[in-house]
């Protein structure tokens, strides 16, 4: 039974608003353009949106100018779908082409630029790849000389980080998604089945409940609690005592939730139902933390206070949360060393985790959009103690 | 009904076995390491397996000496999987750390080697990507005056591209996996349904056969033919009249199937049948002459003669197929530039594409193993004629 979808896409006027936004900040900042070549980047400014990525032979180019609509620089396999998009120039080549994969039609947007010294923009920073060979960007930047380069990451990933009313509706959507999914854990998962098919059972029921896909489903089990939450499953059976966490990365229309869910097979230790109702309460405090004007450092205090009961090591896994949209795991980070300022329309994992016992872990996580005073909630709350199946 | 699996993973033995093929061709080459980051590679020769890759927020690292195992650079959040690993020095931070996410921990190793002016390979070249921010790459290389930069691109890919038995295995048994899924399509496809229906009932049907995930799920239908391959679906119903076409690319055990299936529904116009008929000649042309002492570019010829008998421009997918393992598309290329010659063990989609008819396209892709003499399928062959549903 498949919840009701929203609408897929956006209006074109949505990509302008996008570009407009860019456009102001790349003028304050003295960008002449800005050169993308990563999928979500592309999908944000294009409306571009296909599987086809998952392929990495081919690569993919939008450039962002100071003024007008972006230029798409693709392979031709891609134009039919690029032409359905808001964009009016869409220039391609017959990829892949070893010994030229775009860089000359690159040559000849960038070169008026270079002859003007203009400063282009480049995704270069934190938590960006170069989606192209090394050799062609080398190449690309010695055939343009008095071209500056500068990096666009924050411009790109603040502008990300907020999301518009039409993200947030298919954020919500995909949460209600995973959320009806992990509802009906309970009803599929008894002792004696082996965590693999547990994972197999999960699939098939978040994308019976309307995911278009579950990409990411990660987690584990046993005996009074985990001790990795990124490994593949195993064929281990479960059993009585298990502590089980699924974490699962669902999409829809190509947007992701990123949360998880801890159960206890047949009964749990008293270790596991106090880790379990620390972290509980720390992802209240996470919650209530996340408002327009606290930082992502706050949200971490915030929540590292309430873990720090039961364990003050500070974790490894780096941070309590994260952005969420068109990736997985976005910008911001709750951790120290983050300082961005909430706004209203970021869309967050608040993510707490602690080590108990002997070398166990645990890890809670929901899904809020930050209002103009306050968070809400986009997943179903976990329950407060720790269940029991 | 799952199909039996192979056995997961790979004895240590077979890590080894590809280490010591990587560094004897590094000593003809005079590479003194190769550093990669990029999922395959990593995986290839620690066999690190997770589906934490789709965080694109961590870089990871993995150094292969001239002698010895690798060295493993990872954020701490990896420690415990790569631990499992045949590795013995796996260095690990606490990441994400945007002032040093892993860079003064490739300073230090890489700082002996700078000194002797020694000989790094990086993956720069055709189907790569440099999977850390650029503006780290530019500290990292300034850090390290004297170490010179090769490219590893050949070396790495002309290994991965023959396959080990237990890959094979793997390969073979996902292809399967495949088969079966779309053996059921018509069983559940009726005129009516909506295309994004039948992709959603393909996905459930292909993990409940056994896949781990149906990642790679795209296709088209529409009156007479189809005419874009990467698009996904629509709402649009099926009707009598449409040709569609499903390609996907399962997983299992972090292995690859890719391959497509068309049919009509209800009833196909002449000129469908034609160019069905003639790409599953095509197809049978490229596995004829699939086999060792070929190269790539026999291939794409064998198969072009057979697709100007109806269309002879060329095309516009850039090649008739690719070779196939941990990723949906893989080195070599069937592709007029590329002259790689066929080797026993490479595993090799057959993908022939042509166009007809008002801007219809049609696509066929079978998967295939290469023997001593000759190619075995791994796909259950397409039916010769369209088949009608």
């Amino acid at each position: 039974m498949l919840l009701e979808a929203p609408v897929r896409g956006f209006p074109d006027a949505e990509f302008l608003a996008r570009t407009k936004s860019a456009q102001n900040q790349m003028a304050q900042q003295g960008l002449d353009g800005i050169l993308l070549m990563t999928e979500p980047e592309v999908r944000y400014f294009t409306g571009f949106h296909t599987l086809f990525w998952q392929s990495p032979t081919r690569p993919w180019f939008v450039f962002v100018p100071a003024e007008g609509k972006p230029i798409a620089l693709i392979p031709e396999i891609g134009a039919a779908l690029m032409r359905k998009s808001w964009l009016d120039d869409i220039r391609t080549w017959s990829a892949p082409a070893p010994k030229d994969d775009g860089v000359s039609l690159l040559i000849d947007l960038l070169t008026p630029l270079a002859s003007n010294a203009a400063n282009l923009g480049v995704m270069k920073g934190h938590e960006t790849s170069l989606r192209m060979p090394l050799g062609d960007w080398e190449r690309l930047i010695a055939a343009l000389p008095g071209l500056q380069i500068s990096d666009a990451t924050k411009l790109v990933q603040g502008l990300r980080m907020v999301k518009s009313a039409a993200e947030i509706e298919k954020l919500g959507f995909i949460c209600s998604v995973g959320s009806a999914a992990f509802s009906k854990v309970p009803e599929f998962v008894k002792e004696g089945m082996p965590l693999e098919s547990v994972f197999r059972e999960f699939r098939q029921t978040a994308i019976g409940q309307g995911a278009d896909d579950a990409p990411y489903v990660v987690g584990a089990a046993d005996q009074g609690g985990y001790a990795d939450v990124i490994s593949p499953p195993s064929q281990r059976p479960l059993k009585q005592g298990d502590v089980l966490m699924m974490d699962t990365g669902c999409t829809w229309d190509g947007y992701f939730c990123d949360f998880d869910r801890n159960w206890a097979i047949g009964q749990a230790t008293d270790e596991a139902r106090l880790a379990y109702h620390v972290l509980w309460r720390a992802t209240q405090a996470g919650i209530d933390a996340a408002r327009p004007g606290n930082t992502c450092r706050d949200l971490f205090n915030a929540m590292s206070a309430v873990i720090a009961e039961l364990d003050d090591s500070g974790g490894d896994i780096g941070r309590l949360g994260h952005g969420l949209g068109m990736q997985l795991t976005e910008q911001p980070s709750h951790a120290v060393f983050d300082e961005t300022e909430l706004k209203e329309n970021m869309v967050l994992t608040i993510e707490p985790s602690l080590t108990y016992g002997r070398g166990h872990m645990m890890v809670h996580e929901e899904n809020i959009v930050l209002g103009k005073a306050s968070a809400r909630l986009l997943t179903q709350r976990a329950a407060e103690e720790l269940p029991i199946i």
